[in-house]
């Protein structure tokens, strides 16, 4: 029982720690339980009670349903229901009132049909990428209203207005979710996206600083610096998590320095780019911790060139951060990105001499040691015009994205 | 009108090809289609209706809500609908208990201060990522049903009665969802999530070979063997539909090859490794791309043996992937490994004697190339090494996943 209980108390407090690192999840819990407390009212309170009968179920159902952490998701998810629970609605009234026509005895063949027919073509549409993309929720709300709405079409009467007033609930609970969610300390998909969109240029251009420079002047491997370096994999691992910001982010109104038509495809792109240069330091990582260990006398000639060029990287990295941070194109990017290139290029350059004297000296040292020796650096200059050649990239995306 | 026309055409092309390629698709739908119809004899068909009443409803719902594509999936969810609606129904009824007690006044705000908290909570939950990866949907349903029962206690006096048919209405519909999923033609995320990993086994294999092949024959890249070369994006990008996978794949019981404790997470080891030598082959295609072109004098004097290695490391990834397949250990998959050590050692020899043969006659050619010809080579080593610390990994975890 005493180990049950140690288990539950490192529980306890490893999801306290996840509300502390990030307190909107907090504030996100009470969110949701004002929401849900509020349209209780409309089932406690008689005179809200008496406006919608027990329909008011349908606006509870509906806020538990709808709610989501980012006011994106809220949006999408009360967009889709409205319109699929609708549309759905509009269509099993056609459906009923034919088959109500064929009589008592074939209304249910007739439905049963139409029911299979659309029930599979619409679970088909969910597999094609641009519904599945921005109307899933809308999908599956149409074959559940569908459904709901033509079946029990056989048994009640008053099926226009049940319709009618499960229509003004679910109204009723999504707007409730779109005004507390977006009221209350909103979390904004899009900002979300750009926090993390930022972030990782940071990410990366610690990342890259970290390993040339552990490279070079055999740091001390601190443990914060060793994680510092590991930073990259976070960026190799952000491709779902920005997709599903990007498709939310564009549901959302204009907020902040966000206006409504807001580029954010090419977070994407830019996203794409990083990860490109994440597994260009992820190599760049392997080498360094490979076998192949190169003698100290070459790391030493190379040091002050390298160190420069990856701080130069780095500090172009975190340029463009702020550059996405003031949406404006700044000047000392250009500066920089030239800075950086005349810095890859004096590498090149010394690398170029250095084969030259070495090769004079080679048959005095072993060349044995000089294949090995070489890797690593290469290693380096390769990485180096790799991310230079992305920084173009991301400086051509820059250029749109300036607004 | 007629560009509208010409679109929609388009967009039905597409849709179709969809279906095409993957007919499981197209049986998937008329499966959904099925469940639909049958639950819906629940309502046509009065002695069945006799004995759930108007409640039938909840399970047309429960139908459309619960079926996916992956029988891991819908099992995953069915679990997680019952034992959330069951709980919380308890749960609802203790409070509601309580609360009528105090009160008609008070009830209300009873009931609404534990709806506050418990809601808050029960969202809170679905931030741990344990409960994320196993229970999310649970604790949605959890919530829905606690709101929806401890709400409606306030105007509902047979308030058991309506619980007991609408849990076993869920249950209905559940199990129809179960069964039907499982017998017609099945589609098993663990059996998703094998081919998914052998596959991409076999496409670095191949993505491997051809940009080694292109680099060294200067082969005229035709558009097939040029999209062969980008399989390894795939890789890069399966790592969440892995995850996702292996998550519901544990829901699923014993079928074909599989046990019910099949070692799904070394599938996601395997994944990520697979994914670390993907970027390696990323540096690389990135390296061949780049400007500095070597000379071809080098280029010939390395291609036997580069391409060597290339083709021994493609086949060991082949043959680990057949080796998943069988689900046993081969005895060829170390003798492969051990070739393909071979293979790169000679490489590494072959490298050192012709940086001395080339030292030699430095003076003579320029050594200004020199530099940059070494890269690509250098290049290929270093990933060479990279794969095969790479494959030893691959081959501790194949020794447990053998079975």
């Amino acid at each position: 029982i005493s180990s049950l209980y140690s288990k539950l108390c490192k529980f306890m407090k490893k999801a306290w720690e996840i509300g502390v690192n990030d307190p909107r999840k907090f504030i996100h819990c009470l969110k949701v339980g004002i929401a849900l407390t509020a349209v209780s009212l409309f089932y406690y309170l008689n005179p809200l009670y008496d406006g919608v009968g027990r329909n008011a179920m349908w606006a509870v159902m509906t806020v538990v349903v709808v709610f989501e952490y980012t006011a994106g998701s809220t949006i999408y998810k009360s967009v889709n229901r409205i319109c699929g629970t609708t549309l759905a609605g509009l269509l099993a009234f056609g459906v009923q009132w034919v088959a109500s026509k064929a009589g008592k005895q074939l209304e249910p063949v007739i439905v049963g049909v139409l029911l299979f027919l659309l029930g599979s073509a619409a679970t088909f549409s969910r597999f094609i990428p641009t519904i599945k993309a921005r109307f899933d929720y809308g999908v599956l709300i149409f074959i559940l209203t569908f459904s709901l709405v033509s079946i029990s079409g056989y048994r009640i009467d008053e099926l226009f207005d049940m319709a009618q007033q499960r229509i003004s609930t679910i109204i009723i609970g999504t707007s409730l979710c779109i005004i507390v969610s977006m009221i209350i300390r909103p979390v904004w998909a899009g900002l979300e996206l750009y926090v993390l969109v930022t972030g990782n240029l940071d990410k990366l251009a610690n990342s890259l600083e970290g390993c040339v420079a552990q490279y070079f002047e055999a740091q001390s491997t601190s443990e914060e610096s060793n994680k510092k370096l590991m930073d990259y994999k976070c960026v190799l691992n952000s491709k779902a998590t920005e997709v599903s910001m990007a498709n939310l982010a564009r549901w959302e109104p204009a907020h902040g320095r966000f206006n409504f038509r807001h580029p954010w495809k090419q977070y994407l792109e830019i996203g794409a780019t990083m990860r490109r240069c994440a597994s260009c330091i992820d190599a760049l990582v392997g080498c360094i911790n490979s076998e192949n260990k190169s003698s100290d006398e070459i790391k030493k000639i190379m040091s002050t060139t390298s160190m420069k060029v990856g701080a130069n990287s780095a500090s172009v990295l975190r340029e463009l951060s702020i550059t996405i941070n003031n949406m404006t194109k700044s000047k000392k990017l250009d500066s920089l990105v030239k800075e950086m290139n005349i810095a890859t290029q004096e590498l090149q350059n010394l690398l170029k001499s250095y084969s030259n004297t070495h090769n004079v000296n080679a048959k005095e040292t072993s060349s044995l040691g000089d294949a090995k020796m070489e890797i690593p650096i290469m290693e380096v200059i390769q990485v180096v015009t790799v991310i230079s050649l992305l920084i173009e990239t991301v400086a051509r995306v820059e250029d749109i994205v300036k607004s």
